[in-house]
């Protein structure tokens, strides 16, 4: 099975630190293979970010090779909605998997990231899954940090804090470090953190094998069958050529 | 990996149709053990009844040898929070994981069953997850059939024109037929409704191992936090014990 | 008129407690009959003894005597719907008896216990009668009493204190105390309190009586006519029959 | 016991209706006082009557003599907000009143009125009191009727339809004739319709007296405190001296 | 453009202060008429007084000369909703306009107002609009002022940094000064907000010249269509003139 | 004031039908400039193309001239939220503006379109803006047309049905032609039906000139303040430089 996991950001090392984290727990056939977006910003950390992100995200999907699944690999799952309607085979977001995955070990999910800017999208993406009632809130540290790839470390103490907080203040049945570089965080620390800790790659991957597994048809009915084609201008070509008609 | 697929019907032909239709999709690895409802009703289908066959269920895992998981086994999730609460490994319903399963898949979901009488239950079923904004509404065969085993095959013609009205009148993107004897019917005809189909047995499954590869650690906070000691009178002494604070 | 209290705990000091405040204000021709439950917990705090204590219920309600309306004398109302389904005479939850009651006085009423484990099961049984939108919050004791049956004296102090929160803070208009060995504190403390306090038992007391003096019809459609007869197997012989259609 | 009927409606005969529907099942020491409008309309039926019919129900309170309780007894509660604000009995609306003791037998209530016109001002009742989840839907004649109060007799035949749909086709558990000129027809015809039936008039009766029987506290504190004295100009004796502080 | 700008509340320096406030931003073309209640309290602050105010706004627009829109210049916005249904011209409330501006301006906005009693009030507002998911927060002065119409440069400090409280503890993205007395506060103060202000008066003006430039037509179907004429007894008679189908 | 009428679609007559449109209402002073989208897909439809016109249309706001206020002229509002945190001048949305005015004219708005690919896209944007207790439905054209730009004309009789169905079956008091090419339409057709039109360019152009006029502050605080500088690769030039912090 082939899991394409694709970063929309155009940070390397974020990308390295996820496909290891889910090399980690992949099932024996798995490969995952990754792509980083080639254009974009370091790390989608807003709106206008992740509207730029997701359209990048569909680039990507049109240019990648044949795949079972794909991961869109930013929490805030930026272009998953569109991907979802424009390609053949299952598309899984970080954010969505993460949270799905907490709905099956509690009631409600808290989650913490490791910058402010980050909770309206992230507030937003959780209403855009439909999962408010699940949600406990979200937190986020305060201040600044040395680098986007080793904030995990750095700041692991302060997370571990808004973890506890996640659960004694928020009533948290679950916990999510939320966002591409806290991955690997979860299982790391997770007996620190008094409830059961999602990883959001871990999840994705699992989630993203368990559906390969099933091999969904593509819709041809309902809002997420394939649009029909459409002549387009400027776009890059294979994207263009995908909302074209083509295979 | 072992998984307890646990029915809390006393109907042993459906727990053999679920394991038959979970072994065809377990990982190499899994092995899947079987419980039937030494005492209930043949099958669950009013708010009473899963009032009942819940407690049943609790008593069954207080009873069962140690697994990695375990699934309840009926649409509707009888006992599932108070066994999430009381048991140290993850613990999945039949709904829970077909309704999770079905929002990777599309915005909205449509239950299609095959008796009326489920409807209430079902749709406080999504209600108590919290999902309602992601379901497009349930509906069910009328009239009788002959036997709970064999009704996918004598109905399979009408399920699946209620599967084209949940999709055509409702808004499904995704298809759940549900209820256990409808498992398997899935896979076996997803070809004829235009959206994917998701099997509750093969969800359950898939998303059980997921989640017991991940190892999650019990909550010692939060509201799925093992409940402290408490002395019992007259219930079944495994379940006594275990409410009681045995390991 | 002739009322059942019916205590799905196995505490009779408790049942006592309750009998006593509802006889205070039981109108002149109604007889409250007590049952306190053979087989159970002392006193159901949790999701997973809510499930076993509901379906005891259901069993002690088949084998009771002939009455006009029955009360499910545990806050969180275990097995209330499966025996308003079962059973042709009014069945009345206290949590529901006391909310709906709340809700005639105010706005938002507060719920205070007197334990924090009760606090999860007590937000789902608002959210499982769709009153979230009357709720301020739910407030509970931190810390260990002595005894169920002296908590109300032991720390009445505490309790009215959480009563102020509630109506400070959590902008309450009503006050419930919550939790069946609570009865009776409301009237005895009403004048601490400075919005109005419902007591629980006297609540549902008053509800029982209005309700059996409409003698509602028992529903022959919608989702609580009674359910079709059904086999069952090794359940209590009078909850067998009236699963089986019986009487 | 003292209750107050108030009809905020200038028609005398509905008063009457009202009356001897309230009093066929009031307990053996309940008196129902009445009083009937001075001025407004006939029947109130739009947002802008019920405004202006509102501020004459606080207008004929403020007037009106000590009671236990009072009804605000049309079905749509105007002013009952007001009212029960500014005074220190409790007072229950006819809406609010049929509403909750639906939620007690089943879990929607199903609502059938005579006028197409009242349709919207009820929606927005059940939006005001929080209760759209335990709603199942609004249902109205159409066409013309000789006169308010024979409504119920000429139109039995639609109106018992109107409850049949309200029940197969909305999913009602419980059925409510709404508006004051029907009072009475639920207990007359309770056995042609296959829900309990809630008489909105017997209903405000008997949850009256059950309040009144707790004689709750009038609130110091919360939104439904007694408003500080304030200065009016012009507005009905009674009422200016009850806003400016009067006993 | 002729604009009638009308205060339920009979202080004619609020009226003032508003008149004034619209002034400012009307457009060139835009005329301004006021009318101040000639009975009534000086400023509507409970649900009692806006039960008693919007019916008071209705006899007023009844008498009021012909213009191309009116305000209801109340936050709270009484009367409103039955005004729009009687009246043929667009009617828009002063807590309407505010709200449906800021939401151009952000995802959730915060209301700051002066005195603690309105906030029930205001927050029922919120709901009436149907705007619950738009609204932060509603925050409010403790404490007492010298004089209605100065309230706004008295604890000028002090809104300010409820304001800042708005915006930093409860997310706000968009603030209102919310109340009659605080009309041009906004404006004048809006240097100091780290958010758009929004200003009450100021968005009434803009909104109603908007949609007067739109011409409307007044429904004929709908649950705002003018309602069928109606007798009436002892109301004021230019009201009662509309009531039974006048002009 | 110059207001920018920015069309994130390819398609110039669509641009030249909504500049006619808006220049008709506009106030005196107004100027309308406009852009039409240099590259894309001639009419957004469906989440993927949206997602891409919402990046383009950032790209579009980042090259345009300086504005007091820009309009995103499409209905479904793409790159709205982005835009109104990255640029400092309001920035208003099609489906914004027609739902915010409906609001104003009744409790629900319907909304008409032109395809039904168009009608999950629709849904979602009420979403967003958090509008769903206002909104009576979608409904869509079935079938084909000649031309996008004579939609209007060539569907009319349909278009016009639709309006009264959505009036009569779903409840709107308002009514709403969404989708650009149905720009235009409303006043053309407003006397044949029965409830105010609301044409979405003109609420767009008076909701944005009364923004304008009012020349609120961009935040520095909340949601919506402008993003911190941050690097980025390969966007296009004037968009890299605003998200890298240029003026």
């Amino acid at each position: 099975m082939r899991l394409l996991l694709l970063n929309p950001n155009t940070s390397r090392d974020v990308t390295e630190l996820m496909r290891a984290t889910g090399s980690a727990v992949a099932a024996p056939g798995t490969e995952i293979l990754t792509a980083t977006a080639p254009r974009g910003v370091p790390y989608i950390a807003t709106r206008a970010e992740a509207q730029i992100g997701g359209a990048i995200a569909l680039e990507m999907l049109a240019e990648a090779p044949p795949v079972d699944a794909a991961i869109i690999a930013a929490f805030g799952d930026p272009g998953l909605f569109g991907a979802r309607e424009l390609f053949d085979y299952p598309v899984v977001g970080l954010a969505e998997a993460a949270m799905l995955s907490a709905c099956l070990l509690g009631r409600r999910f808290g989650l913490v990231t490791f910058a402010r800017a980050l909770v309206p999208w992230y507030e937003e993406t959780v209403a855009a899954h439909g999962l408010g009632q699940r949600c406990a809130g979200v937190r986020a540290l305060e201040g600044r940090f040395s680098a986007l790839s080793g904030v995990q470390e750095e700041k692991e103490a302060q997370l571990i804090d808004l973890a506890h907080a996640a659960v004694e203040e928020d009533g948290a049945d679950v916990l999510i470090f939320a966002g591409a570089p806290l991955s690997g965080l979860g299982p790391r620390v997770r007996d620190r953190v008094p409830v059961p800790v999602v990883d959001q790659v871990v999840a994705a991957v699992k989630l993203a094998e368990a559906l390969a597994a099933q091999r969904p048809r593509k819709a041809t009915a309902g809002t997420f069958r394939r649009p029909d084609p459409k002549p387009s201008t400027g776009l890059a070509p294979a994207l263009a050529a995908r909302i074209g008609g083509a295979g």
